[in-house]
């Protein structure tokens, strides 16, 4: 089941020339989740190729504009474009009523379902569930309440070992019964130990993302040891009294992150416009975690 | 003296690969005046190399998405890249709202002054005046209350004939009065005639913008005898039934417009993203207007 992410926007609060405001398009088993939403998103998903109409739940982190001002335009044309399905946004509660305002000066009714769920910065929630994963909050340290997101894979059910099934001639219909883990007893007498013709399947993977926040140990729990931690990494360390200042991290502590919560990789984005190139980031953080990765806009990372 | 216009956006209501939505950079004189200001300005005022901070005046035509959904990032960016001097913004007085919202919830103190100015649709007005240009409403006729922009600039002084001036060693003193069409008495008892000594100034331009609006002959004497119009073509004429329903234009009633009011040249923009290559428009323009131009983004047109 695919399982990945791809980087539409990766500066943090000012655009600079190649990189746009944060946005990330998460692709679980060919469903599409848009995790924040900066100016300039909807032009980033034309340009990777990614069809807008597919997203049909979207996640906003915080109300500074780097992480939404993308979002009533990107709702705003795929009204005009003809979407009827629904559209589900997890996010702050002010936001509906900052584009229920727009909506209302334009004039504009639209056509298809927006259903709005408010995040809650209190403590740690699960605020979605479907068929293929869970996703829960988590509860960073920023300026204004901020809420990151951890998207949980759901446990699949067991592999068939086909060639066997074929081999002896189980008749299909027992399939979903051993795929559940079932033990059969056919018809026919024979026994078949689900052991012997299932595997188990793929480990349920987690992906975490921290958008904006101080380093602060109160979330740590939330993030232990996912697969792949998006960590904000905005400063180089050398800048830490600035990161601690706008309560934002560097790319030393997102790596310390990393590392004290046991996760496999760490990708990192947010990067202050400051930075022309990323290298010294990477490789600050890779001196405490060899597997980091920085997030490239285009780039599709699996998790 | 510079008067010249830079297409930042050319696209109707959704972006589409290479056309981002409606915003222009009018350079007069080297101040610097933003129309309109869809999603992503801020990143073509960077792709194009404009310093977004030299931008003191912004007109908006009316609240539409297409036209004013980057207006927040920009005005945010000019705040945490550290401008101080005031910005004055002409638009619809909802706009003013629409802004504070969201500065509200992002918990931010806009740092230099943002001076607002409620556009009004019941008659054109004079809203602007400075040392170069004036500026006027045109009163458009769109699904919501539009104005486009009329900007006119001030008659220049005259020209001074500097060679002849210094054959004759004229005091540079009276070179002020001179400019001002004065004559001289001179203490030495010559008499400098006005029009010896200088020729006219260059004939004072005007650049009419009509952003969204249904064909309506209301508004061709705010727009007689410009020398630059840009004017929307949202459509081919054979889509005449569409540009009436959604209050746009064609291409071909574009044309017509600049040829009934006299306009020197005209500038064509906001296709719809249904057209992948934009000649047909340009073509059916030139078959009743020939001196058109499409507004191509980044491309610079003296007025």
């Amino acid at each position: 089941m695919k399982f990945e992410v791809t980087i539409l926007g990766s500066s943090s609060a000012t655009p600079v020339y190649n990189r746009n405001p944060t946005a990330q398009l998460l692709n679980c088993n060919e469903k599409f989740y848009l995790i924040d939403c900066g100016e300039g998103t909807q032009q980033q998903l034309i340009r990777f190729g990614f069809k807008a109409n597919k997203i049909d739940f979207v996640f906003i982190s915080h109300l500074h504009g780097d992480h939404y001002f993308g979002l009533i335009g990107l709702l705003s044309s795929l009204h005009l474009n003809g979407r009827i399905k629904p559209i589900k946004i997890f996010a702050p509660a002010a936001l509906a009523e900052i584009l229920e305002l727009q909506f209302k000066h334009s004039e504009t009714v639209i056509r298809y379902p927006v259903e709005f769920v408010a995040t809650q910065t209190d403590a740690p929630a699960e605020i979605f569930e479907n068929a293929d994963l869970k996703v829960e909050t988590i509860i960073l340290n920023h300026r204004i309440p901020c809420t990151g997101f951890k998207f949980v894979q759901k446990k699949r059910l067991r592999k068939l070992i086909v060639e066997k099934l074929e081999a002896e001639e189980i008749p299909v219909d027992c399939y979903p019964l051993l795929k559940r883990g079932a033990d059969l007893d056919l018809p026919d007498g024979r026994v078949l130990l689900n052991a012997d013709y299932t595997t188990d399947s793929d480990r349920p993977k987690q992906y975490c993302y921290c958008s904006d926040t101080l380093f602060d140990e109160t979330y740590f729990e939330s993030i232990q040891g996912c697969d792949t931690l998006y960590h904000e990494a905005t400063f180089l360390h050398e800048m830490v009294d600035r990161a601690n200042q706008t309560h934002h991290t560097t790319a030393l502590q997102a790596a310390e992150i990393a590392k004290m919560t046991g996760a496999a990789k760490l990708l990192i984005g947010h990067f202050s416009s400051r930075y022309k190139t990323l290298q010294p980031l990477l490789e600050e953080a890779r001196s405490v975690f060899e597997n980091t990765e920085l997030a490239i806009e285009g780039n599709t990372y699996t998790i």
